[in-house]
C-alpha cells in the first residue's frame, strides 16, 4: 500500500464533522477500496473548543483558514465553509496554486467561480472536485461527468432543493398554505431562519448551472438561470394540480437546443408518470436525457451531514486512486461560451392561476386575453373561494410558445378583476 | 490532444453496431470530454457481409475473433460477443495477458469468472471494466465502486431483468397471466424465443453477483444465488398485491450483514412507497442503501442497443482518460471470500399463496399449519374461484423468520387440499 491521502479541513460545521466521522467510522474499508489509507492531518475552523463530536485534537489546528492551502503534510484540502466568495474562494485559489488538490461542497462558488478554478486546477495538474455540490449523497457529478459520458444531452433537470421540495411535500398531503409550513419547517431545522437562499429557488440554480456545464460542455452561467422559488404557490394550486393527475415541484431544467442555453428553476406541474412526482420529502432527484442512453434518473438524500460527507470522501477516493481529470469533464478552455436562450420560444403547456373578485364578466375578462393571445385552452376549473373572498380559476393550456403566454397575463396584470398576481407554472413534459 | 484511443470490437450484433453508431454520433464530443480521440480500428464477427446499418469496411476484418487480442494497433479489446466461457473467455483472458485493456458487456462471464480476470487485468496493469454488464446503460458499476464507495453498504437490490419487468408491468396493467403475455412479449421481440435465461431470474442473478461483489467487496459468488423467476406468478398475485398496496417486481437482493453473503433473486411485493415500485415496463433500477449516504437510487434503461453502447463507450471514456483502477472496486486478492448466509435466520414479512381445491376444512387445514410452525397471519383473503374451479387463498404474515414460514409450507405440501405448489414471495422492507 502506497503513502496515505492526507487531508486538511476547512470548516467543522455539520458537513466538517460528518467527514471526520466517515472516516473514522470506514476508514479500514475505505483504505482497502481506495488502495490507500485517507488520514486528516489538519483543520482549520471558526472555533477550536466548540463540541462537535468528534475528537479533532489529533489533527493539527490551523488558526489561520487560508494557511491550510501550504499546510505542509496537505495532499488535498477539503472546503466546507460555503459563501460564493471570501475566505472559500482565496483558499481555493490558493490551494489550486500550490498544486495541492481541492474538494468542496460549495455550490456558490463552483457556479461563480468554477471555470476560474478549472484553469488553476488544470495550470497546476491538481484535482478540483466537487460532488457535494450538487444533490448531496447522490453521485450525480459523476453521473454526467463520466456515467453518460458518451451521450449528447439534450436535458438535464431535477428536483434540486431537499427545503423546497419537503415544504411542497407537506402542504401536498396536508392540504396546508407557504407561511404556515416554512414556519413549521424553520421550528424543526428543515429551513433556515433566513430560508431565502431555499425557497427563493438561488440554491437550485447554483446546482443547475454546475449540471448544465457537465451536461452540455458548457461555461458555468448561473447569472443566465431565470429562477422563481416557491413563496407564490399556494394550497390551491397543489390541489387543482392533483386533481389534474400532476403534483407540484420546484424543478431546476436546462436544456441546450442549438440556439442557446436554456436554464431555469420554478416550480412545474410533473405528471404523476414521471419519476420526480414521486420524489418525497427533502430527497432530490436528477434526470439525464441522453441521445444514446435514454433518459437517467438518480434520487437520494441531497444534503444532511452524512450524505454530504459521503460525496466528500468519494472524491477523495477519486484523488487517492488516482482516477481524476478536468473538473468539468472537459478542459475549462473546451467550454462553450453559450448564450442565454429566448424563453419566448419554447413551446410547451403550462398551468395558470388567477385569485379573481367574484364579479359578472371576470371569467369573460381572461378568456378573452387568452383568445387575444392565441393560448388554447385545454380545461378551466373555477373554484370555491379563498379566505379573502376571492375566487380561483385555474387553467390548463394547450402546448404553444410561452411568448403568448406571457402576452396573456401582461395585459390581464393589474386588472381590477384579479385580487393578486397571476401565477404561471410550466407542465412538465 | 494525445493519440487517440484505438480499439478494437468482438461482436456485431445490435450492440456492436450501437457502439459504432455512438462514436459515429457523438465521437466529436466525445474527443472533447475524453482529451482525445476514441477510434475504432477493428472489429470481428461471424458474417462480414451481414448489413448492419454501418460501414465497417473502414476497419480491419479480422476473421479469428481471438486475434484482437493481439492486433498491433489496439489499445482496448471491446467483447460483445456474449456466453460465460468459450471466445468470449479465451478473448479476454489473451487480451489481458497481452496487457490491453478489456471492455465488457457479458454478465455471464463477469459474474462467473470476474476474479480471475481481474486479477489478470492487475498483473498488465490492463483496465477491466463492465459498466454495460449491469443495468445497460445505468451507471451503477461506477455508481458502487466510485460515487458511494465511502460507505459501508448494507444492500444492494434492484429490478435487474427488463424482460421480467416488462411482463410483470403488462400482468398488471392488463390483469392477464404469464403465459399469454410472455408469448406477446416473444412475438414483439421483448423476450427471447427461449427466455429462461431471462424469465427464470438467471440474466439478474449475473448481474446481482456482480453487484454484490462492489458492494461488498466479496468475490463474486454466482454459485451462492438464491435464484426463483417468475414463471409460477399468476395474475391472482398481482392483483392481492395491489389490494393490498403493493406491486410485484422480481427484484435481485444482496446483503452484507455478518453472518455471510445473502444473494437472492426471486419475486418480491414491493409497496407502493418504494421508487422500485413505480419501475415501469422494461426499465431496470438499483437501489445500494449505505450507512452515512442513505438510500440511492438509479433508474434507466436496462437494455437494448443504445443504453448498453451507451455504458461500454463510457468505459472507453474513462481508459482514455486513464481514470481507472481495479475491476471491483479493490484489489482481486483484497475481495473477501464470504460463506453463504443461512436464509432461515433471515426475518421478513412474507406473501404466501395457495390455490386451494374449494371444500370444507382447507382453511383451518391451512391456518393449523400456520400456528404449528409459528407464523403469524397479519391478513388472510380467500378470493373467487379459479378457471380451473380451485380457490385463491392469499395470506401476508407478519415479520418472523424464514425458517418458519418454510416449515409450514413442508407441512402444507402435498396435502391433497392443495390445486398446486404454494407461492411464497418476501414483502420488500
Amino acid at each position: 500500500m502506497t503513502e496515505p491521502l492526507r487531508v486538511a479541513i476547512a470548516g467543522l460545521g455539520t458537513v466538517g464533522a460528518g467527514v471526520i466521522k466517515l472516516l473514522d467510522a470506514n476508514g479500514a474499508l475505505i483504505a482497502r477500496r481506495a488502495g490507500r489509507k485517507i488520514e486528516i492531518v489538519a483543520v482549520s475552523a471558526r472555533d477550536r473548543a466548540k463540541d462537535r463530536g468528534v475528537d479533532i485534537t489529533r489533527f493539527d489546528w490551523v488558526d489561520d483558514t487560508g494557511g491550510l492551502a501550504r499546510h505542509e503534510r496537505a495532499d488535498v484540502v477539503v472546503e466546507l465553509i460555503g459563501g460564493s466568495d471570501g475566505p472559500a474562494l482565496t483558499l481555493a485559489r490558493e490551494t489550486l496554486k500550490q498544486g495541492r488538490h481541492f474538494v468542496t461542497a460549495n455550490k456558490a462558488m463552483i457556479a461563480h467561480h468554477g471555470l476560474e478554478l478549472a484553469r488553476a486546477a488544470e495550470t497546476t495538474n491538481a484535482a478540483l472536485k466537487f460532488e457535494a455540490a450538487v444533490a448531496g449523497g447522490i453521485p450525480v457529478i459523476k453521473g454526467l461527468r463520466e456515467g453518460a459520458a458518451a451521450n449528447e444531452i439534450g436535458r438535464v433537470y431535477g428536483v434540486l432543493n431537499g427545503t423546497c421540495n419537503f415544504i411542497l411535500s407537506k402542504m401536498e398531503s396536508e392540504g396546508r398554505d407557504f407561511g404556515d409550513v416554512l414556519a413549521e419547517a424553520q421550528a424543526l431545522g428543515y429551513a433556515e431562519a433566513d430560508p431565502g437562499f431555499d425557497i427563493d429557488g438561488v440554491d437550485a440554480a447554483h446546482k443547475l448551472a454546475i449540471l448544465a456545464s457537465l451536461a452540455f460542455g458548457t461555461r458555468p452561467a448561473f447569472d443566465q438561470v431565470a429562477i422563481t422559488g416557491i413563496r407564490e404557490v399556494i394550497a390551491a394550486d397543489i390541489a387543482e394540480a392533483a386533481s389534474l393527475g400532476y403534483r407540484l415541484r420546484l424543478v431546476g431544467v436546462a436544456e441546450a437546443n442549438g440556439t442557446g442555453l436554456f436554464q431555469r428553476v420554478h416550480p412545474h406541474l410533473v405528471p404523476l408518470d414521471h419519476p420526480l412526482a414521486h420524489v418525497a420529502g427533502s430527497l432530490n432527484a436528477v434526470v439525464a436525457e441522453g441521445n444514446f442512453v435514454g433518459r437517467l434518473f438518480f434520487e437520494g438524500a441531497g444534503a444532511g451531514d452524512g450524505p454530504t460527507a459521503s460525496a466528500v470522501v468519494a472524491d477523495l477516493i477519486d484523488i487517492a486512486r488516482g482516477e481524476f481529470g478536468p473538473a468539468f469533464a472537459m478542459p475549462a478552455d473546451a467550454l462553450a461560451a453559450e448564450a442565454g436562450a429566448d424563453t419566448g420560444d419554447r413551446r410547451g403547456r403550462a398551468y395558470l392561476r388567477f385569485a379573481v373578485a367574484d364579479k359578472l364578466g371576470v371569467l369573460a375578462e381572461i378568456a378573452a386575453a387568452m383568445r387575444d393571445a392565441g393560448v388554447s385552452i385545454e380545461s378551466l376549473i373555477q373554484r370555491g373561494a379563498m379566505p379573502d373572498g376571492s375566487v380561483i380559476v385555474a387553467i390548463v393550456t394547450h402546448e404553444g410558445p410561452e411568448r403568448s403566454v406571457a402576452a396573456a397575463l401582461d395585459k390581464l396584470r393589474g386588472s381590477p378583476s384579479l385580487a393578486g398576481e397571476p401565477m404561471w407554472m410550466p407542465i412538465l413534459g
